[in-house]
């Protein structure tokens, strides 16, 4: 927790790097307000172009992302006068209909209460739309990693079919009430019916995938503001669909199936089964989404946006943070040119942080060595 | 430069880690003699039994390699005798066949004389076989990333043919002495025709690797001592002659060929013809080694190799030290476990070092900020 003179020096920081941004000319004396409110209130209330620039900021400091060419397109709502779960999951739905465009994905956050500004709200969900999983005599069906929060779900009274890609509801918590569910409703929800341009065994397997990736579980926090719920969402990159979501092991394990459709041998590890299948799903939902008509990047094409974005961000004056192992995406990396640069890797706010989970103890462990956990006060 | 009590220090280390390795139980005393040595002759010899371990240590401790599982089976070949060029050449040929082993491939590391017992020994060259590259009107025959040097040899008197994969001639300089360059037989080294299962324009392109890589310009250092001539080499993983050497653009640039000959459009990134390239360029290279009978890993099995690796350490009381950024294979990086792993990575000796080349002065930026980099004294 910070005390009202560290809070008014994060303050000062913000507003000075906006000051180098050329955007906060003249206006300076806005420093005067914050201190006052801040010495007054016990917090400050950015002012809707600041809390926008945050997001902007955020988005552009965020070393693990590819995609942040685009930080300044970002769409910010502001939602923070809300205090109501039922409000809050309208916010919601009207975020994911507002980012889907019909497939013509717009970059949107929306930004809840401050958490000084009254009991902190939580999205449960790791994101808005993600499907469940269900767990059978040690067979799962659905998205393995959902098993956990699933159960969850059902817990609070949800009652599913138990199908492979099944929505889960939203659980919205506010400070320590009992958490609040609620249904997407499904035309809200647009998803992708996975084909592939020349391996027609792909409609059997019946897969899909969501239009648009929009992260529920992350804090956003700005000059020592702390904003616990501020889902964002851009549009996906294939890989993180065909190579993560769909491939691996502890996710659909879709390999096996593919490459058995495909008349591989599993056995053989030097045969690349693997390597060949995986291409084959990147290849299909690449190809589906376009075919849809729902925005999609290719790898290539993301790693040549984050190219531009570094050569921006020298040109401004600015040194650009890069965690290489997120960077980098996760197949044929040493084709593209981002396998072969180096960043250094310093968090600055704004930025997104991960945060300690409502409905579940999370191992200490794993979380203390990573730059982007935040402490709950 | 150590001090001779610092010397002594690393001599303990060395020795200390020998006794809880459980091999060097009994020999405490092995630390008096080289006291001894140190403070009368300024430097000590390691018996070979204790060079062999130190090399297996350095191999041990190398955290960018994938291989390490196989330290214990390294061959450590004593040539801290020799001070001629001729002989060292001789016996870089022996190392050559001995690890070649008509395609079954041996681990070996060949020690030349430590910097302190003379002037010292460099091998110019980066790897004993390296296809020359030659630059003609800014078009590049062979590989580009041997260009500078080719240059260098040409400059000493070697008369290349200039064809697309010609071997380099080895490079030997004794202290301040004129370099001396040497023709490698060519019976002694194994080249391996790249063609591919069902790709039969694979023999059009006339592609070639070799046998065995074995790295000539780093230095080993163990317990303070620095051998700057010691070659090693394992085997090849088949992502480190497909998907790097064959395929980089740096490289011999094979993608967008090998593309064309597949049919494939080089205009649509969506459609992800490098990734398809990729993959059959890494087939083509796993199947011709095999079929050759010649020893080679595919990306797969190296990386479970490698997790093995890391729980025998763990068993040993060790913490494994790794490069997640050089562990993790180039090309379906997220199928295989290592992806999902961390370490740590500290540098510790024995170890292999970049050092200075001879031949250039190199740029020191880049060497700076790398753990694995050795001052010259």
């Amino acid at each position: 927790m910070y005390s009202k003179e560290e809070y008014v020096q994060e303050a000062e920081k913000f507003i000075k790097v906006h000051h180098q941004d050329k955007w906060y000319e003249k206006k300076l004396n806005r420093l005067e307000s914050i201190r006052e409110q801040i010495y007054s209130e016990g917090t400050w209330t950015p002012t809707k172009d600041e809390l926008k620039k945050g997001g902007q900021m955020a988005w552009r400091n965020s070393s693990r992302c590819i995609g942040r060419l685009f930080h300044m397109s970002l769409n910010v709502k502001d939602k923070r006068n809300l205090t109501d779960e039922n409000e809050i999951f309208e916010a919601l739905v009207e975020h994911l209909q507002e980012a889907t465009n019909e497939g013509r994905i717009k970059p949107v956050m929306t930004v809840f209460r401050e958490r000084r500004k009254g009991e902190e709200i939580r999205i449960w969900n790791k994101q808005l739309v993600r499907y469940a999983g269900f767990e059978n005599d040690g067979v799962i069906t659905g998205d393995p990693a959902e098993v956990e929060f699933t159960n969850k779900c059902i817990g609070l009274g949800w009652k599913p079919k138990r199908t492979a890609f099944e929505l889960l509801p939203i659980v919205i918590q506010i400070g320590n009430r009992e958490p609040k569910w609620f249904e997407l409703p499904r035309k809200s929800v647009l998803e992708v019916k996975i084909t592939h341009p020349e391996l027609h065994f792909f409609e059997e397997l019946q897969l899909k995938w969501y239009a648009v990736p929009v992260i529920t579980d992350m804090a956003f926090r700005m000059a020592g503001l702390e904003y616990t719920a501020a889902p964002f969402s851009g549009w996906y990159m294939g890989t993180e669909i065909a190579a993560r979501n769909l491939a691996d092991e502890n996710r659909y394990n879709m390999l096996p199936v593919v490459a058995k459709k495909m008349g591989l041998s599993t056995n053989s590890r030097h045969d690349l089964w693997k390597d060949r299948a995986l291409l084959e799903i990147n290849r299909a939902v690449l190809y589906s989404f376009k075919k849809a008509g729902v925005m999609i990047t290719d790898h290539h094409t993301a790693s040549r946006q984050f190219m531009k974005f570094c050569t921006r961000e020298k040109e401004a004056g600015r040194e650009v943070m890069a965690d290489w192992s997120w960077i980098v995406p996760p197949m044929s990396a040493s084709t593209m040119e981002v396998f072969h640069k180096q960043w250094q890797d310093n968090v600055s706010d704004p930025n997104f942080y991960y945060q300690e989970k409502k409905w579940k103890k999370t191992a200490g462990k794993k979380l203390n060595g990573c730059p982007y956990y935040l402490n709950s006060n």
